[in-house]
């Protein structure tokens, strides 16, 4: 047995870690759809129970996971494809989605490490509407009803000195959204799920997730208001592959690697297609 | 007489309006410094009573102003020479600057605007210790004394749906600093103090100040801790320069300047370099 | 009369100074379109004769300006709209579009001044196939007919030292393209064209245009290819508009003006649009 | 017996790689030198025959390595310890370093890529002086005699559709500098040397080398002028690590590892210190 602690943030890669027998856990229900004409596969996972929770690795909730093997691809046509399908998935997991609200979206990572910077390009580029909203009214929109759409970028802490939950705690509490989005980089267990699988889950973030290794949790529970997740894994931590690799049995002058990850030589191109198709998402998700 | 608002963020500059006879204004007081060697010439203005303020047409308080022509010479030891001075009028500002403090160091401003990335640039670089100090305290950086820094982005309204402000009391509510600085670009009336002056004041940051004039008040009053604002002004308002050459008779087809600026031609250049210096000199007064 | 020269890098602009009385100038035609549904206003002017190139201060040529007022609006379907129509231009203006070619795209500007940066957003983001048509052949794309792309950001010369016009140079001798498109940012003289005007002609880059000032010519007599240039003006000569405020009568005082420019508060959001829409159109135009 | 290559671009590595009986290579001279206050190892390799270039499978020249465990410390006054010891290793090895002479600085690697942004990163800081001195002469410095410095970032071949060595071709034929200078950053084969080894060599850059493996070289029979390299480990190849750990028995489903490396994640700090060490160095060693 391995004292390496295998890590993936990502609720599909939790199931495939346990084994064939035990594939059907109770108190965790599994849907899959495809659609074939746009290669997209989307797992909705749903984590009903403690026990679920338990076998699971994971907090109850709803995780949806969009796999789509074109999403680095050069095509724009078929971007807004998976970017209304992964719109349509927000929108079934937003609570009171068709009620006016506030939602502030944050854009966690680290802006200038090219795989951590998913978060900040999609906070970034996003279409914000409540400081607009608050002094002219959905009148400068010629709406009658819309949400007011903030978003912050906190930085990370090696950089603020402070937890990016300490921040977005602060601005949740002046602002008072209804509804917190969050969207990170991830690390998966697997290099093939790299930058081809969007994972949303309405159970936040929780310690110890992210590129960046966020310790807070950004909850419901530490928030106060329902906290979406939206990550996509850029990144695959070293020490994961080479234990896998060994069959747990990584060399001890290797130990330095659990500080350090694996990442995809055109990861610049990657992140930024996979930015553009997500802040499309939470544009057309946003809009009533 | 002009219906156009001159605006300008400096003192120095403030006083410069009123006309020779009435220099000497009740309630303000002007003492100057000039190092020859460095040719740096520093002016402490301060303003001490109500009557002053309102001849001034700025709160109470202390206005520092260092002016350096060779600010952006490339020349790195005379760089020092200017941090340290800097240093050392923030010192003579900061409440009990030898007393172990929490610092929260604000960069206002636009990063993705050249002229407005002041306050980021030097924000991005500083040394940040309160994460570390809280999780392994001084002695990890082998020291019985010092200040925990932290420092913060908020980002400009258009593209947070936020003011700065809200952004900031929430951080401040949360992490408790017992000081704030703000570095912040500013707006001169004079196109030859651009990139050359730095100033310093007490008096936190006002409605209408800065590049990104930014609405809220960030003072002592609106975060409950003392702030101190750091600017320098890299643009002058484009109404203003034409105001002042027309002597107040603007043509009526240009009043679109009033959503303009201008700025020197190699302001990427001018912004680097002052960002340097503020963030070193902001390194040396931070430290015990 | 003034001393002060009076700068626009458009022709349309070229011929908005001489008076209404001369504007049927010998050798200069000129036809307008325009699009009601999508409020997009194009002029091509074509100097035919040494006289007309005389008269309107620039050379022989054709000049295609594509005005539109919502250029800068954040809505996605216009900007395609925009994008198209520029394409279309484009093709007319490019010797020989329909035979398969070798075509280098050129970034000029500094990508760290906001207003300058235009150029190089558009290199950086362009479809490039050069390198992949050279390795794998047309194949790799599905494709038995296209263009071979290839595109450069040469850099000012306060960063590399060297003229721009030295690196292209160098760039067009080794790989021999059978046209070079070069993208630039403009200093217009009047603030109401600005970022909602694109100028495109087959006359190059010559001496002094440019935000950068760039003072050796691209053109088909230095490059001895064809060379293209796509223009839009981002910022106003700060001494212009002063020139025409206060009718030609400067102050003497403000020469220093020369080394300024007038812009935009939000440029940072219009030049990212603006070159989207250029990138979008040379993708669509550069396509067989 | 693996049929994996094994990738360093490391003279020190390359060595390591050999049996410990068959150090003492024919043809290969190696001398060290330890300055034990600042902690700075010197490794000067030189290859001096056919045979001893066949050992080590890099070509016959001269190969330093300076290593500094502290290079990635925040303390600015041991950088510039470091940043002097590597000029004074440079001007060893500039051909001629006493001589008047005009020198083309090469920022190689992907500027949107942290690890790989080493050499632009050096190359847009570098004090370039070429332009000034051809057009003012070198009195504009106040100096009798000095070098011409220029400078260019050719980007990579994914975003330019050309490889960089056909372009800094171009750039050396129009330009002609005695001198070339080419930085970048590298694959090591152990974690231990990333971000904490500079090496220099006057040999150039050979095909395969390098974070984004340019496949043509950059050396004295390609551009006919002198190529010295400055290289810094940044990355090691993910499949390099898995090899190592399972003693050459990579499991066939890592393939994919091929186009992936492995970075500390902290590599946006390592990289801005060691590009300011590097630009500190050049610029002292490039003045006379």
């Amino acid at each position: 047995m391995s004292c390496f602690q295998v890590r993936t943030d990502l609720a599909l890669e939790a199931r495939e870690g346990i084994g064939e027998a035990e594939r059907e856990i109770h108190g965790v229900s599994v849907e899959e759809s495809y659609d074939k004409k746009n290669e997209i596969r989307v797992t909705r996972v749903v984590i009903e129970t403690k026990n679920g929770a338990k076998a699971m690795g994971k907090p109850m909730g709803v995780y949806i996971t969009l796999e789509a093997p074109g999403m680095i691809e050069p095509e724009e046509d078929y971007h807004q494809e998976i970017s209304s399908a992964l719109a349509g998935q927000l929108k079934s997991i937003i609570p009171d989605a068709e009620k006016e609200q506030s939602i502030l979206v944050v854009g966690l990572g680290n802006r200038d490490v090219t795989a951590d910077a998913l978060g900040p390009n999609v906070a970034d580029n996003l279409f914000v509407t409540r400081h607009v909203v608050k002094e002219y009214g959905k009148a400068a929109y010629n709406k009658s009803r819309m949400h007011m759409v903030s978003s912050i970028v906190p930085g990370v802490m090696a950089k603020t000195g402070m937890e990016s939950a300490e921040i977005i705690r602060g601005v949740v509490e002046q602002t008072r959204p209804d509804l917190v989005i969050v969207v990170d980089a991830l690390a998966a267990r697997s290099t093939k799920r790299l930058n081809r699988t969007i994972q949303i889950t309405n159970t936040g973030i929780h310690p110890g997730s992210g590129v960046g290794n966020h310790r807070n949790a950004l909850t419901k529970e530490s928030l106060e208001v329902p906290v979406i997740a939206i990550g996509v894994p850029t990144v695959v931590d070293a020490a994961t592959i080479v234990n896998d690799a060994t069959s747990g049995r990584m060399p001890a002058n290797l130990t330095e690697l659990n500080n350090m990850y694996v990442t995809s030589k055109d990861v610049d191109y990657q992140v930024k297609q996979i930015s553009h198709i997500i802040c499309d998402a939470l544009n057309e998700a946003l809009e009533l």
